[in-house]
């Protein structure tokens, strides 16, 4: 299948214009709208949250991630394999995260020009048509690329917000802690305690959980967490001792 | 054909893994996102809006309905099929109002145990597998449950808003009056007149119609009755004479 | 393939409606949504932004186009024939720009009747099962109709916002200029140059780019043009030299 993940939010033509730009090549797989409000302007933190995505998603799964402030500039356009995943789209951080914490992993610089010459919508003109190529069989339409020098921290975890969601939950970058002890989550100079599910805890009480991308997460019973904290993408968490 | 009924709104990858699910496990038939902002923690209001939506969907449809405050706790969760329809998701009154409006309805409860264990999302781990399997032709995956019992009204109308649409028009559990007089809709201290649509009122004046789910609809033409009268899902509404 | 271009918002079950009366009615060619967030109330306006957006997609597209303020009310319902693209929906203004430009364009009076007489949502009830009929291979089921007198600047650009995306971003009317000066853009008392893409600017600079529609934009880098200069649907813009 082919899963979308992007930024270009639900509003405007730029959604549908992908699925008809697939459709148009002949794709026949499902077309999965895996996420459209991944953060803007921060393709490493929305490299976090698409890395949590692809372990739920079937093996020979293509993403096409647009994440793309640079959209018209220098930036290489690239397909990435990982553990049998693919990825088409920029490098500019977004397939970092899951590259680095890849078994095996081969990258490629995409050498097709995009269509129609635009320069701010390479999601249509370039990297929707390539994952139909490559959905349709063709080769990888690129020059192999060795692999690239990750941001330090690329394939640990990131102690911040990563992703807001439509309750105000907030997503981190931080995974399951692997020690017994269970530990509190500092933010926002409160200290968290662990939860199972939303519902153990009381109404507008705040908790954290690992949820269901495996990821820590912060929220509130029946709330809003991001409303409570004054949270954002990028606001710092820590672990603490409980 | 499935139908996605849940509140969980459009961002997020929430929806999309749903789709994603449903494509692994084999389901060729179109997957309908019926409606991804249903009421949040009000399950009954959510049913009388499902109910509503039931009749204009093909027979055999396979209604997937996560509104499910409770996720993670010990609601069963339930496979319902009334008259020809099937419904996947939480016991906790989102299906009373469908099966108790049916002439022919029986109850499961799901045995299997969710996916990845996980607690807070069995919208992905647990109904959308149900689904795909029983869409598979498959057996349902539980035990036959005697029929619940529904909560006093759940066959009755509601007489309060239980949805409100992105123009501001509030959408009530009332069906269309049987008597011959034309009725008013009493709202916040108002008395609104039928009208038979939008535009038959006057810009920016407040009407009641019968809308496009057979329910009652309070709007305002070119306005937001929801703006103009401060209404929220569970405002109460009333039926006067004219 | 079907393209649905409405202004539903993608609350409430209006949308999944639509794809479950194709679904039903035996569509199996791609449907997608092109956008449901054209601008309301200004069939004109959104008949601009369907005239960009129709050259990109394939020869043989069925446009379902709903932005029908009027709905249940004389305005008639037509299907239109634009240089080998079809369009079906209400006759107010929206198909009119597109089949001013076209070379070859026809018109039918849709005279069949809604299904369940419904007057509030003629795009499931008429407009969604005419599209699946001639998507199928079946006559247009109406009478031609003579050509329409198109309002005097159908044809020409618009010099103003007609829509503004989810970025904040303000797409106008108005096409790439044709004279090889490059002009300046006035708008709210300013003069913003044009910039190829929108990192060519510095974050936070304004500026005007041809977007990926062809059609002249505001755009703020990293920023929202909106905001910046209090810009709406309707907002006037116009050339200047530089």
């Amino acid at each position: 299948m082919i899963a979308l993940f992007t930024d270009f939010g639900w509003s405007g033509p730029y959604v549908g214009q992908m699925h008809a730009v697939l459709a148009r090549d002949g794709v026949t797989d499902p077309v999965i709208d895996l996420m459209h409000d991944a953060p803007s302007f921060d393709p490493l933190a929305a490299g976090h949250l698409l890395a949590a995505l692809v372990p739920s998603m079937p093996r020979g799964t293509i993403f096409v991630g647009v994440i793309d402030p640079g959209v018209g500039t220098a930036r290489a356009p690239v397909v990435v394999e990982a553990d049998g995943q693919w990825f088409v789209g920029p490098d500019n951080g977004l397939f970092d995260v899951v590259s680095a914490r890849a078994a095996d992993t081969r990258w490629w610089h995409i050498t097709r020009a995009p269509e129609r010459r635009s320069v701010t919508f390479h999601g249509r003109d370039l990297f929707a048509p390539v994952a139909a190529h490559i959905a349709g069989g063709g080769a990888v339409p690129g020059r192999a690329l060795p692999l690239p020098q990750y941001p330090e921290d690329a394939a640990a975890d990131r102690g911040a917000v990563i992703y807001i969601d439509g309750f105000g939950n907030a997503i981190t970058g931080l995974r399951p802690p692997k020690n017994r002890m269970v530990p509190v989550l500092k933010v926002a100079g409160r200290c968290l305690s662990r939860r199972r599910t939303f519902a153990d805890a009381a109404p507008g009480e705040a908790l954290w959980l690992i949820n269901s991308m495996d990821l820590v997460e912060i929220a509130v019973n029946r709330g809003s967490a991001a409303g409570m904290f004054g949270l954002s993408v990028g606001t710092r968490v820590n672990w603490g001792i409980n």
